[in-house]
């Protein structure tokens, strides 16, 4: 199945940096990272559990934000890139 | 149906601050910011078209990067929010 995770963190704090990192180091364990905060991930179910765990784990709940979009009909159509490109070559999404 | 746009737009230069600023303000003709550079988008062909036409028109390529994700299947089911949610609540997501 493949995913996009993108996520915000506040980072107004020196904790809030930390988490920033973390939250990207947890992702590159799982996918690929195409935008400073969107990760495309290919998982299967106990991954997919895995990454909302380890994610969960890490950010703060009231100041932090992570959205894991799941599209089991992902083809090359389905995304459209603008400019610079660096994600997953799943056939080369349609670069504009 | 279901799109969400991601972006990065180089900032370090007043320019490229004033190119992010009108991204944004492009997108949020179409759909909802659901983060700082996520929108949600439901949109019919013409209105997907015009927001490509319109990005593509703003951004500068060799410096920026919008991803255009579409998803026929977006269900409720399709997108797991942990922390803040600020999205389109299509009979509210599952939210952690």
């Amino acid at each position: 199945m493949f995913y996009v995770v993108t996520y915000d963190v506040a980072t107004d704090t020196k904790e809030g940096q930390r988490r920033l990192r973390r939250v990207a180091q947890a992702c590159e364990g799982y996918g690929q990272r195409v935008q400073k905060s969107v990760f495309e991930c290919v998982l299967d179910q106990t991954r997919y559990v895995e990454l909302v765990h380890r994610l969960g784990g890490v950010i703060r709940r009231d100041e932090d934000s992570v959205r894991i979009y799941r599209t089991q009909d992902f083809t090359r159509n389905s995304l459209v890139v603008l400019g610079k490109d660096l994600g997953l070559h799943l056939d080369s999404p349609w670069t504009v």
